[in-house]
């Protein structure tokens, strides 16, 4: 019987394209008996294919992403070059071309998704992308199928390993963000450039294919509210703490009253939480449906051997159904629902105020609040600077909406007795 | 066209059956429409049609198995009602007849599941199990195909809720074992006759079914060694959190050396394992691949609610293959594996030993563990009765085979300084 035929695109030696030919290599029988046919990888797309690369064989490296396409003995097209451009349009024309798609790209699926799917079900073919959120964690697959008897009415995520591991650091060490910065960057776990990172670029993106398969809504990385964390100072951790709290970039999402809320911000979240407790480099996806309750999908969201185990299981699925002769069954509909304003949404909030530390003044606050009806939960005085005369107020709240809340920080901000409104987080549940 | 076709085998009200019916009613034309295709619930097998059940309607029940199968409309069989007979012998005849099958049942998939999943093969259908372990948490599909390029090394798993729920109970109240049992039968999580929970039958199948995906090995129940929770004091988790640690019902499986170690025992683990914080009626199960590492899925292991969810999924996926016409792809061949002998196995070990309260008792007991090269982590004496003159130590040691620490038992119970081993447990990792 014929081989089935694979190409890759992208391959940086320690990276995902990496992590995929060492797995391949190392476990090909295993994978082809499998499938029971014979993988072949048949072609590597590379920007330099003079670059000397180990152990890849030189005679699969190209640079002419329409000579692979020419090849009819390509089945599946495996993209992990990562960015909007080009790979977009190769998936594209992959695609069009009647080639299975495996994609590890969360910006391309997240802008152009809806989009390649529907090419995909035109051509016949798949588009299958699980290493696109969450590492090697199951998580697109068991929504497209092990939950879908399921109302999911929440989906809250730890989807950025970055952010989380100095979340983590500034969390036990009391290091504050320059320098948790500066530690992943040198463990490399953070770019040169992390705003991707560090300002929930890369958690939105992943969001909104989240959104897209656990609400059947057409949802864009735009839709998502997004806050970074640059804001974070070492004693919001420990104000957080002593409250009983983690302070976590959530990823989080529901349906209310028929509209799309989605938002990546740092949130406290009680330590009692599942999510509470995952750290460092750790990523976790928690689902809420109607018939299941809560359930949590945790492991290394990224790195080449997790990121490869999801793109090989896809490459395995598909190479199945083609042995197989099994047709792709229909893509479930998507509706377009209103995405809600970030105001609407109804939170707690904690508050970190500096205030001059004399007598009236929370009275002046909490009469501000009281007028937005914001009820105060609790309000800690934490820190005194007796030179500069100022207190540090930790006030949390109960449920208000944030458009309230942001129309009473207004009002608040403008005291002359309050210095400086440091943060204000919501807290989950 | 034509309507999809269901069958189900048993509808107690309360139970799993009753709450895929009432699920199914809920959600049915959400199901309809991801399927393409109308679902038709055509009957319900119970034991008595006259029972009065609330919201079932009474022109599907059916007490003739037979005449279900008859009925040429039946295109899936979902199997709900537990235990291995007539169960098993109803999941046969459905497949033999070119019925797709989803089942609940564990014991039928431990001790028959190779078989059956062969007959199903053999007839071109496909048999679904994705509720017969961790109730509604997606573990059979994840290790079925989201982890398939992965060499799994061990699966490690908190599988039964009832027990997890009594040994929190014993963790946090310092209740005993006769009462964390009377609390969990009051409370309807243990049955009045708790044997398979609290023996570790119930986990036994469960790790079977798990290890037959994660190692393509044919496993049976008999092959898991186990040792049940009774034996638990209360001190027990006193001294285990002294040490950092908790104490968890553990299936825990690995191939070593080509062969299968298996087990369900109450096992010691580091408080800062992600299993450790499994609590109250919630199962894990943790998954370490090659490539992945290691990925922990979470949620409720039981109830109506969480198991329609599996199983609903199992039809919805079944049913989008019947209208894209997609045949089954084949099975992937288990293997027959030798399975070790517990005591080949290397861990760790939490001895709690009554001696007499005199100089050189554990010189002596130190003696014995080291003539067979254990070595001890750590001795404590936590507790001396001053009447009897006797002193409780809790020793721990470093790896150790269990047969070497079943010969040094043996020569410390014959101490005449050693009043008691009160328990043997395994330590995690």
């Amino acid at each position: 019987m014929a081989n089935i035929g694979l190409a890759l695109l992208g391959a940086r030696p320690g990276n995902v394209g990496g992590g995929v030919l060492a797995a391949f290599e190392a476990a090909h029988d295993r994978y082809s008996a499998h499938v029971g046919r014979t993988l072949e990888l048949r072609h590597i797309l590379v920007r330099d294919a003079s670059t000397p690369r180990a152990g890849v064989p030189a005679a699969l490296l190209s640079t002419d992403f329409d000579a692979i396409l020419a090849d009819p003995e390509v089945h599946i097209v495996i993209e992990v070059m990562g960015g909007e451009t080009p790979a977009r349009d190769y998936i594209e024309r992959a695609l069009a071309s009647g080639r299975h798609v495996v994609t590890a790209n969360k910006e391309v699926m997240a802008k152009h998704g809806a989009d390649l799917l529907a090419t995909a079900a035109k051509h016949g073919v798949r588009l299958l992308y699980e290493a696109s959120v969450g590492g090697g964690i199951p998580i697109i697959s068991p929504l497209s199928r092990d939950l879908l008897a399921n109302d999911i009415t929440a989906v809250t995520a730890i989807i950025n390993g970055t952010t989380n591991y100095m979340l983590t650091g500034m969390a036990s060490g009391h290091v504050d963000y320059a320098d948790a910065l500066a530690e992943a960057q040198r463990l490399g776990y953070a770019e040169p450039d992390p705003t991707a990172d560090v300002e929930g670029i890369d958690a939105a993106y992943k969001l909104a294919i989240l959104c897209g398969l656990a609400f059947h809504v057409a949802v864009s990385p735009d839709d998502v509210a997004r806050q970074g964390i640059s804001s974070l100072a070492a004693r919001d951790f420990r104000y957080a703490d002593a409250l009983g709290y983690a302070i976590k970039l959530l990823a989080t999402a529901r349906l209310l009253d028929g509209g799309l809320v989605a938002s990546v911000q740092p949130t406290l979240i009680h330590r009692d939480e599942p999510l509470a407790k995952v750290d460092g480099v750790l990523n976790a996806i928690q689902i809420e449906g109607d018939l299941v309750g809560r359930v949590l999908f945790q492991g290394r969201g990224a790195g080449p051997g997790p990121t490869a185990s999801a793109i090989l299981a896809d490459v395995l699925d598909v190479a199945r159904d083609i042995v197989a002769g099994r047709q792709p069954t229909e893509a479930i509909q998507r509706r377009a629902v209103p995405v809600h304003a970030p105001g609407v949404h109804r939170s707690r909030y904690y508050l970190r105020v500096t205030v001059a530390d004399q007598p009236g003044v929370l009275a002046r606050i909490s009469g501000i609040l009281g007028d937005r009806e914001i009820s105060i939960a609790s309000v800690i005085q934490f820190e005194t600077d007796e030179d500069a005369r100022t207190a540090e107020l930790v006030i949390t709240t109960h449920q208000a909406t944030g458009s309230a809340l942001d129309t009473a920080l207004a009002d608040i901000r403008a005291l002359d007795t309050v210095t400086e409104i440091g943060n204000v987080l919501p807290m989950a549940g």
